[in-house]
């Protein structure tokens, strides 16, 4: 990796220093951060080592985080902000015991606390190292994940801009009598050609498909009078994922769908238009859910309206019925409701938005309603 | 997933059997298998769910696996055996508290166990839920997946001789002149042409690149006298690896290092020969050591001497220091001395064996020692 897949090195000191912090307000001794999205935010790290442990120590006191890292893996942090901000590095080999290392870092109390993509493997051998189990890094890393500053917003948009430009050309590709997967490879190439590092997920549900809201690709071919959900995303450098939807039709669809995608289009700007601050999570949830439940279709309706966003497709805050997290500036979240009638077809329509200091800003801008190709 | 991505179904109703009797001779109550390696080898899975939780339980009482999962994701178990095996899918919806639905299938027994590659976000709640913290699953697990069956060697088989395929048209690529990164290009796009799925890694160490073993490909361009250090592989279906490496020079290094890799090509072979039911892992290791120690080699090897492999690049058995386990027929790893000067050059030389009633066979076939292009 080189510099220019991460943001400045400040940037990282700033948000070392920031988790210290919180995790000192939040009575934890420090968090242990293995490789994942929060090593790539915390340190601009990329490092995908699961077998040997690497693992950033970040001490609640402020003594400064520190890095284990086995000695033959010590390259791939070259991509990342350690020399830059003269991280002290502890490195290990083979037949050393890197728990007790990470353990001399941090004292051993009962507050450590780690990160979600830490996998059992060190996990365990931690916990037991440190005489305790350690809780979850989530509350403490999200606070500083979920309010995007202004370099990450903009890469977004950048994003968001991205996933719009080959939702323009859809109509390219979408042709009764083409599979889905042929499809699909055709928006796989785009979203490399409109600037995302590579192709995240692309689902393409014709027909009967589109019911399945998990469904990708078949080799199901389109026909005349199809409703095709096309749910399409991907990274763009430093990292920052694009996600967006569109329910596209082969031709007239019939009025039955035409009427019900149009109260979809109807439930997603009404949560759109719910999303400011000091509103919570669930209640952006409900803005949708009313809206389907008015027209009789609140049982068509069977996943959450969004997710958060940003190194992760998926990550804090969910937008879910229970979540009472109150919304603040700088929060990306998708919306994104649906609905789907087994057997027959499905509909969903996805923006990302970043919540400002009055409302939202959308990344995505392509039309909501059902866009008719032939 | 079709069904050729994986074996017949009774496969792994023999291995979910398997893995009950095991646990149940380890005194576990029964194990909770998170995607990853160990849920494509008991089930045929290859879900790649994070966020939500999908896991297999496997209860030690042999009562049968039943398996959690998001009921949005049930499509993603259509490759696996579930439906082929009836095992039983519990399904959740957002809002569902899927630890309690895992938990409701084992008995509160302190004596779980879990996959190495379960992420804290689901470990930490799982045992919240069972009130305990759970064992790592890895011996259980690896009492099976250490020793391959017929059909899984003959799966490596297939990938020793595709892999062996592109070292075979090595001096196609390397040329004076051409980058690291190009040279990488083209044997990626042959590793896939020769058989494989991907591409799943690919070293090119040229020069002093060569003397950091976990150097991937850079800029450098080639140069007459290089020691090239060529470590490639990647899955075949359904999803074994291959996994070797050959130095090579481009026209003549100099006696010095010709010299060191013919001692380095005797250790190697000294490991190999030293493979055979009863050994211990460690005196695999020691074989290749000792070599290198008596040309006073010994500080130039700085690192294990092999890997497991199969489902993962890197699995048990790891041949090295310390390990005492003995070995037995169908295992399979890595034999890969290396020597390595910093800033002038380095070498490694790797066969993937597999220990057979007497011996081993070698999945690799191509020549060992420095093979000189120009």
């Amino acid at each position: 990796m080189t510099n220019s897949a991460r943001f400045p090195s400040a940037v990282y000191a700033a948000r070392l220093a920031r988790a210290a912090e919180l995790s000192a307000a939040a009575g934890l001794d420090g968090l242990l951060i293995t490789p994942g999205p929060d090593l790539q935010y915390l340190l601009g790290s990329r490092a995908e080592s699961f077998e040997r442990l690497t693992c950033l120590v970040v001490p609640a006191d402020g003594s400064g985080a520190r890095i284990v890292v086995p000695k033959m893996e010590l390259a791939a942090l070259g991509g990342s902000a350690t020399a830059d901000l003269g991280l002290e590095v502890l490195d290990w080999v083979d037949g050393d015991d890197p728990y007790l290392l990470a353990g001399s870092v941090l004292p051993p109390k009962p507050a450590t606390a780690v990160t979600d993509a830490m996998p059992a493997l060190h996990l365990l051998p931690l916990a037991s190292t440190f005489g305790t189990t350690p809780v979850l890094a989530t509350a403490v890393v999200r606070q500083l994940r979920m309010i995007k500053d202004a370099d990450e917003i903009e890469a977004l948009r950048r994003a968001g801009a991205a996933i719009d430009r080959v939702h323009a050309r859809m109509s390219e590709w979408l042709v009764a009598g083409r599979t889905e997967a042929e499809v699909a490879a055709d928006i796989e190439a785009a979203i490399v050609a409109e600037g995302h590092t590579e192709a995240e997920f692309v689902i393409v549900g014709s027909g009967p498909n589109g019911a399945d809201p998990h469904h990708e690709v078949s080799d199901r071919r389109l026909e005349a009078g199809d409703v095709v959900v096309i749910d399409i995303g991907g990274p763009v450098e430093p990292g920052y994922n694009s996600d967006s939807t569109r329910t596209y039709s082969i031709g007239d669809p019939g009025d039955d769908a035409s009427t019900r995608i149009a109260v979809l289009a109807r439930a997603q700007a009404a949560a759109i238009a719910a999303v400011r601050p000091g509103v919570t999570a669930e209640a952006v949830d409900a803005a949708a859910r009313n809206v389907l439940a008015e027209a009789g279709l609140a049982d068509a309706f069977i996943h959450r309206t969004g997710h958060g966003i940003g190194l992760s497709v998926h990550e804090d805050p969910y937008i879910v019925a229970g979540n009472t997290l109150v919304l603040e500036p700088g929060m990306a979240f998708s919306i994104e409701p649906g609905i789907y009638f087994k057997g027959k077809w499905g509909a969903r329509i996805e923006d990302i938005v970043v919540v400002t200091a009055d409302g939202c800003e959308s990344m995505n801008n392509q039309p909501h309603g059902l866009t008719s190709v032939d």
